[in-house]
């Protein structure tokens, strides 16, 4: 049975288990036991798991409990447990991408992000559920993950499983990807804090691909300052992702205590397509006045059309995925299920011409960034029109209308994979049934730590992240 | 009539017609007056420019001549009679890219690299011919270039006007076009000088595109230090090109004559899909042996197959070129050649799969190249497996196979279209008929000074340059 101790430190945030291990308060060995227990208790309702990998964490918990009581420290990861998405290759563990098709790989070598997240002494605790190559749906062979602050609803879409398992305590950080909001989305229907890096920060090499012009890797936490270690030990150059950025990784975790007096925070104009919740609206309100009240100056300025970011997402987005898809539709394709075999193969339907031309599109929104990013530090807006549906659900209603969920869902996030800039989504409160609302930050090309700063000093006018799920 | 001192003075390099100008012993009108006397002469025959701007240009160089004696030096290029391709936009005339579709376009504004001509003090002669679009054919309504050489062959594609007109001495440079080998081609094919500049340095603002992701403009002239001459004018970040380096532009014209002792020339393993002229492939060994004469190591490597190249440049080119003739597709059909209507609807046709596998294939021959170009200074090749062809052949007979003419003839170049590295094409002699040879020099990425460098140390130890074509 859990206790309140039990729970308090499963909750705890990593930098503070990080300091405890360190201390010697702490063992990695205890808290690495302690998720997994909470995991073999919780998961079963959660399912947010698809691979637990319960002896080889405690071996590594072991390992790097004797590593540093023998004077080596490899950081502010050290000894932490940790869970990655199942779309991110495990040497000798299966990779499934939430799918029938790779439901027996067996990679021989890591992913960069995990092999990193390893060399900074985290402890992997096991592969998280996601939509069906993080794409589209919700494999049968997996199933729903279940959101922790509802049971009976999801926890958005694609990285559903890393989102829930730091959501739920089950780990003190997570990886997902994020091809069109697929990090963000689920951090803001989980009430946590998730990131999507500029291109080219975070490799890619190892993980199951999407859409690989915009597929992007990046952290979850359950605060800003973790999430910011989680990026510190995964970001920077790797010559096995032949789109990564040369450019030294920021320290984004040094500079988040300089509060926001003074930076200019532009406000998009409500564009005349856009629906929202009325009480995630309110929230929004609410946090820009926050930003407002912690001495940042609020600019209200035009963005492009989110309606053509979201065309150009999917069209790009369909046809690269049905590029790398190519054999499995031609050998597998009752192996999909209806919905994203029906995703790859509108892909590879469609005419080269309209890739090109969606990436002539990209290239024109990326000019029109530029220019507003020139007149403010960060850009603050929604993630998401709602916050976590009901599972099952294939449309919803927002502000009386009613839209089919996967066009409403990816609204506020696609022009940030288009772009590719950095952007951070964080809590902004809970809505009267108990629902997470969250809200993102953007910021310039390679400004993350920026964005992180402006989000960290959010968090700390506001605390939302200290409130925990009503899990038994 | 044209007297020796004329012609003498028409085939001086641009350097040295330059330097006359300062030195008050030339005008540019005189200079610009011989040069349309010349066009007015000789272009009935070769057919090289399609519009000429007399006018304009002889008040240019009267403008161009009382700056310099105002005091005004505007750089190498003050006062030089050049002509460009007509694909490059050019304010208030007409700018047909060779089509019925754009034989009535006067744009508002000059291309990029004509309005850096003009800064630089070049005085623009007129608009050259090309293939219609600068891709797959001619036209009828502007018909074939003539080759100075030997009047009953082609000047090679797509740049056939530029090219031409500085072969036969009626232009010091020109600017063409290279998306799969269009400037280097036409350079052989003439027994000049053309530079594909690294992708990004030279602005394609205002130049109608064939593939965006592929096309290069680069100059023409007789010598390198010419051709280098004019890349510094037009080469250099330009906000109007999206795809534009950001990177200022180098000075390739100071470091020309420092040799090449020392240097690590690259020289590729003939591929078994290779099929080459016997006279071509002797001055290309002839040509390696002059460049280890003048003190480079020659070293064998293994390149990635070039047929791979071309046909990842066939797919990319014909899809962009297809989206950006969506419109002309549906509303014009009937204005194209028959040729490039079938290149134009095939590219239509092409599924957004092959594009986006053609690029992957492209990012690995890229990481290939890279790998390649650590271990030399330059690679040595051929731009093309035969000299100039005859005019209306649709095939060539190469070592004894006959061969598809554009496929053969994309055989060496597309490579540097795909990787985006820089190339230049330079002449190496001539075959028993009179026909110009030639080779080309490709480097890393951004470093076209050792490019120019190579090639004039090439050209200073051979003087094939000297040669004038046949011209009554």
């Amino acid at each position: 049975m859990s206790t309140t101790a039990d729970d308090d430190l499963a909750f705890a945030p990593l930098a503070e288990v990080s300091r405890r291990i360190k201390a010697r308060e702490l063992t990695s060995a205890a808290l690495t036991r302690l998720m997994l227990d909470r995991i073999a208790r919780l998961n079963p309702t959660l399912n947010c798991f698809i691979t637990v990998c319960a002896d080889a964490a405690m071996a590594q918990a072991e390992a790097l409990d004797r590593l540093l009581q023998s004077g080596l420290d490899l950081g502010p990861l050290h000894g932490v447990p940790v869970a990655v998405k199942d779309n991110m290759a495990t040497a000798g563990v299966r990779t499934t991408a939430a799918s029938r098709i790779l439901a027996d790989w067996v990679p021989d070598e890591d992913a960069t992000v995990v092999q990193r997240l390893k060399q900074a002494g985290a402890v992997i605790l096991g592969k998280t559920n996601l939509y069906e190559f993080a794409y589209g749906g919700v494999h049968e062979d997996y199933g729903e993950t279940r959101n922790p602050w509802n049971l009976g609803r999801t926890c958005s879409a694609s990285s559903s499983g890393p989102a829930c398992a730091v959501a739920a305590g089950l780990a003190y950080a997570s990886l997902g990807t994020d091809t069109g909001g697929s990090v963000r989305l689920p951090a803001a229907a989980c009430g946590i804090v998730g990131h999507k890096p500029t291109y080219g920060l975070v490799s890619r090499a190892g993980v199951v691909p999407a859409g690989y012009s915009l597929d992007h890797v990046g952290p979850f936490a359950r605060t800003v300052r973790d999430t910011a270690l989680v990026l510190n030990a995964i970001a920077g150059p790797d010559p096995r992702d032949p789109a990564g950025s040369r450019r030294a990784a920021p320290d984004v975790a040094s500079d988040l205590g300089r509060g926001i007096g003074g930076l200019v925070i532009g406000v998009p104009k409500r564009q005349p397509s856009e629906l929202i919740d009325p009480q995630m609206h309110d929230a929004f309100v609410a946090a820009l006045a926050v930003l407002e009240r912690e001495g940042a100056a609020l600019v209200e300025l035009t963005l492009p059309d989110h309606l053509l970011s979201r065309t150009a997402m999917w069209a790009i987005s369909a046809s690269e995925l049905a590029e790398s898809h190519r054999e499995y539709l031609r050998t597998r394709a009752q192996d999909y299920s209806p919905t994203v075999r029906g995703l790859v193969r509108q892909g590879a339907f469609l005419p080269a011409v309209e890739y090109v031309h969606a990436h002539r599109v990209r290239q024109k929104i990326i000019a029109d960034y530029k220019a507003v990013m020139r007149h403010v530090d960060v850009l603050a807006m929604p993630v998401v029109p709602f916050p976590a549906w009901p599972i099952g659900a294939e449309e919803v209603t927002v502000a009386n209308v009613t839209e089919n969920l996967m066009g409403s869902l990816t609204r506020y996030c696609p022009p940030f994979n288009i772009t590719g800039q950095p952007a951070i989504a964080v809590p902004s409160g809970f809505d009267h049934e108990g629902l997470p609302l969250g809200f993102q930050i953007a910021g310039r090309w390679h400004e993350e730590a920026m964005v992180f700063r402006v989000a960290r000093a959010y968090e700390q006018a506001t605390d939302w992240h200290r409130r925990r799920p009503p899990l038994q």
